[in-house]
């Protein structure tokens, strides 16, 4: 085992609207408040837009790093979280869950998690 | 299932050299060996360092992106590689590794994979 063990969060986002997933500030916005409801503090950040459509972004924190990656001409989305340390509430990934289909009006979100 | 899957790969770096570890570009070149052995194309990229020692990267891709983060007085980092589409080489996650251990003087690293 590694002396210091991390966990990662994958959230797959299906069947969203398009002119969301295209919305940069829109999608920045959501990292925020998955950010804030883990308790994590945001240090530097990347963006990128795709031609003709999409993006990713990075958010470095001190705590390790999330991002997303959106294909809006697929409804599609997927955000991973990594952090040196599980996040302060128990009931973390339901609720980054719960605000990604809000932000991206997503039916489903899928969670996966390494530990 | 969401319509589109992505893969993460998450290498863990113990006892690694503390110098090595943050030693920002030997970091970036490492990323980008990582990258281009895996036929990725880097499209932006972000640092930041921490005080007094330790870094974390990230560098969005066309395929989704890589990160690290370092933890130079442990001897440990940690590597998350995602991707929207399989690396081409059938031996990627091994040869990551090996440019790993190489890079930071690591007697071990760790791997895990999402799927």
């Amino acid at each position: 085992m590694p002396a210091r063990r991390n966990y990662v969060y994958v959230f797959d986002i299906d069947s969203g609207d398009r002119a969301a997933l295209d919305d940069a500030p829109r999608v920045r916005a959501c990292l925020a408040d998955i950010v804030a409801s883990a308790g994590l503090t945001p240090v530097a950040d990347v963006e990128h837009r795709f031609s003709p459509q999409g993006l990713s972004a990075a958010i470095l924190l001190a705590e390790s790093h999330i991002a997303v990656h959106t294909w809006p001409e697929a409804g599609a989305a997927y955000v991973t979280l990594t952090t040196c340390r599980p996040p302060a509430a128990p009931d973390f990934a339901d609720a980054a869950a719960g605000l990604l289909r809000e932000a991206f009006g997503a039916r489903h979100v899928d969670v996966r998690t390494v530990s």
